[in-house]
């Protein structure tokens, strides 16, 4: 196993000292509740955003913390839940008196401890709501999950309804955005390697030198199918055709592309595969109205990418291109 | 060799396509030159500022051509330096009448190119100055470099004169600016595996399985020396020590640190390198006034980090603070 770290079980520890170490104007780290807060919280009458996950799918979630986005973030173990107490810390820490959202991937951990954290807030007399995302198009239940995961938008949705909340929206309103976001979004991921979790010293899963994992998880948890290594103009549609037949896009429409790395992909082969998720696009006219691409949701060092469609409406496009300053997304200020 | 590519010879242009297709509110590709110019160039009266070098290390130059950056970037092939003819392609369709900067990393290739692109737009009346990066404090000369390789200080000199262009400043004072960040600044880096250039199909350099190569090129080119994996700590310690010592840095100072990613290592990895480097500089009481972190200069898949230290003046925190719209960095608009 060759990382950049010290001991195994400091990883998570150590990583958020340097977060802290270089976004002091951004966010603080509790480090006895092992949560990142942004730094102004909590926000009198702004809806309080909490997300939180395994680790080792950064910059999700911490990177997104600060102004324009969320507003605290709970890192787990690697590829571990988070528990019930940091996020009612944390759901503590940004609650301003206009309730708080938790955005919780699909997967059975996270939405189990975010329920049972919800419940405590609530027992507190705090506001809480959730969304759950569910946008992983490639298998219906998984290893991890009842039903579909949540994967990449996640992270448009957690920009896109965090723009909403800096205006003083209300809970209601910012959870049906959320709502709408996860329903119109949808992706799918191909990966070339495995990836390996420090405390397990040795890759998740093997994958031949001629193989790829199709639909696989940002856990490494098996997808579709494997198959033999195809062209980047093969990989782009085997990602992109279920993802437009699932949302039913059609001639004329917008959407926002993501085009993600998994974490040890180089960002030439992302534009590659950009390339090709355009051409198709163009093909059958529908138009990139925005874009976004780079290592956002990431499965530690794994290679391989993810594509995420999002259908836009107005209300999307204005809170996408709100300012956000977080370490991983920053415009607009 | 498993890449998300098509063919081989196809690796840059297709990649281009792809910024071309997610990026054209702020570059366009003009395939026939290979080159990627600023969407509203040339800009009348405002310094041109033109980069380039090989492929391979994005989003290095390409990804920082937009409003408070480049004018122009010129991708050769990969690990392979762009021709007189891109450069000078460029150099025309940046020109608004105030001069062009080159900005040339210290690789005999890339520096001879661009002296003889210089020349020709010299005698077309077009004015050129240049400026050429050398802050690799790993080796004195190398298999690619007479004298010290540029690295990690490119990124951020790129857009702090960017910033300073920006304001309408004449290339005195911008090509001023850019030599004095050029001898503030000091970089290092460590690979913690070899990359694959897509042409050769096979690692450049084998790495066993528990070794580490010290102060590695951007090409994947000797250090000073291969030794054992070590900790976070022991790395960062490994790579910082020479930076310091180099730029004589004293308690009190300030700097901007950079902690590069190339290509393979995730997030979390270098938020426990910057982790380490931030207990280092505490120590010496050296203050991190400005920070960047991520895949910024990138030697295709390489896992492995480099570190860069700029010693910060006001100015330059001015025009690092500065308005940014690039599709690799961001901010203030």
């Amino acid at each position: 196993m060759k990382k950049l770290i010290n001991r195994v079980e400091d990883v998570v520890t150590d990583a958020l000292s340097g977060m802290q170490a270089l976004h002091p104007e951004l966010l603080r780290v509790d480090f006895e509740n092992q949560i990142i807060v942004r730094a102004d919280a909590p926000i009198r009458g702004k809806v309080g955003l909490v997300s939180g996950g395994g680790s080792g799918h950064e910059p999700l979630h911490g990177g997104f913390v600060g102004h324009g986005m969320l507003d605290a973030a709970c890192p787990g173990a690697v590829f571990t839940s988070p528990v019930p107490d940091q996020m009612l810390a944390a759901t503590r820490a940004v609650d301003g008196g206009a309730g708080v959202l938790h955005i919780v991937k699909n997967y059975t951990g996270d939405v189990l401890n975010f329920e049972m954290a919800a419940e405590l807030a609530a027992a507190e007399g705090i506001e809480v709501a959730s969304v759950v995302t569910n946008d992983d198009v490639a298998v219906q239940d998984s290893t991890w999950t009842a039903g579909r995961r949540g994967v990449g938008v996640t992270v448009l949705l957690e920009k896109i309804i965090g723009g909403l909340a800096e205006t003083g929206a209300p809970l209601s309103a910012v959870a049906e955005l959320a709502q709408r976001v996860n329903a119109q979004g949808r992706s799918m991921g191909v990966a070339l390697t495995s990836c390996t979790v420090p405390a397990a010293g040795k890759p998740t899963f093997e994958l031949g030198e001629d193989e790829m994992e199709i639909g696989v998880g940002i856990h490494g948890e098996p997808g579709r199918r494997r198959a033999k290594l195809a062209s980047a103009a093969e990989i782009a549609e085997i990602m992109v055709s279920p993802i437009l037949e699932d949302l039913s896009l059609k001639s004329g429409e917008r959407v926002l592309a993501f085009v993600n790395g998994l974490g040890g992909t180089p960002l030439i082969e992302l534009y590659i595969i950009a390339s090709e998720l355009a051409k198709t696009l163009r093909g059958k006219n529908i138009t990139i109205a925005r874009s976004l691409i780079g290592n956002y949701i990431t499965s530690l060092e794994m290679a391989g990418t993810s594509i995420t469609l999002l259908r836009l409406d107005d209300e999307m496009v204005r809170y996408w291109d709100a300012p956000v300053h977080t370490p991983a997304l920053c415009w607009g200020m």
